[in-house]
């Protein structure tokens, strides 16, 4: 298997999402994550967060959206994803993610994508991903 | 602030869940990840999975669940999570996910956790994530 030469650094998707209470609900209930700063807004609201807040896995769950199913797309296999949570997310926020290819191995197809989610100017969630190029 | 000195380095907390089909579903719905490997049981079966996976980053959300709920617990801040997926994780399989403390900062309240998660003897999700511990 060789790298696919359609592939190169620079190229980059973005997909945006408001999360709403609702979603925000069913991944405490998924997830098991029932930590009453995400679900109990009268908590939320005497926290430093001054409400309830998105779940930073659900929020990263963007990056995972865009690999799976646009960029690269189906037969994209998720071989890591580091993330750093570097700001809340307020339900109602539009998140934009974007994944831009920063490097591709020469010898497999395998590209390191950085990873970024924010609302507005202000980065929410970064990091980088590895994926292994559909053939 | 200043670190909690009942945390201590290999202090560690564990969950245990099985991924069912329609908490996939669920998932995907969440997310917008509907990659055929996660859903389509035929299309899947003829990957190199030979069957229906689970969402990586379902998966990894148990490490935000023991954070958030068990170990540290409320009040606990979500730094960052390194993840690299090693291997899939199939429906109905029992996943253990296990956080150790692997370094506290003598500066700050913050964690470093060893994350993963397994099937069995088979490390599935591995990596690391970072914690303000609770005041």
């Amino acid at each position: 298997m060789k790298p696919d030469n359609n592939y190169k650094v620079g190229d980059s998707a973005e997909i945006t999402h408001v999360f709403t209470a609702r979603e925000v609900d069913i991944f405490a209930e998924l997830s098991g994550d029932k930590n009453p700063v995400h679900l109990d807004e009268a908590y939320a609201s005497r926290t430093q967060f001054k409400g309830r807040i998105v779940h930073g896995m659900l929020v990263s769950s963007l990056f995972s959206t865009i690999f799976g199913t646009v960029f690269p797309g189906e037969g994209s296999i998720y071989l890591g994803q580091n993330l750093r949570f570097t700001a809340p997310v307020k339900l109602g926020a539009e998140v934009k993610a974007r994944v831009t290819i920063s490097a591709i191995r020469p010898d497999k197809p395998i590209a390191t994508f950085e990873t970024v989610c924010s609302v507005g100017d202000q980065v929410v969630v970064s990091g980088d991903a590895a994926i292994l190029l559909p053939a």
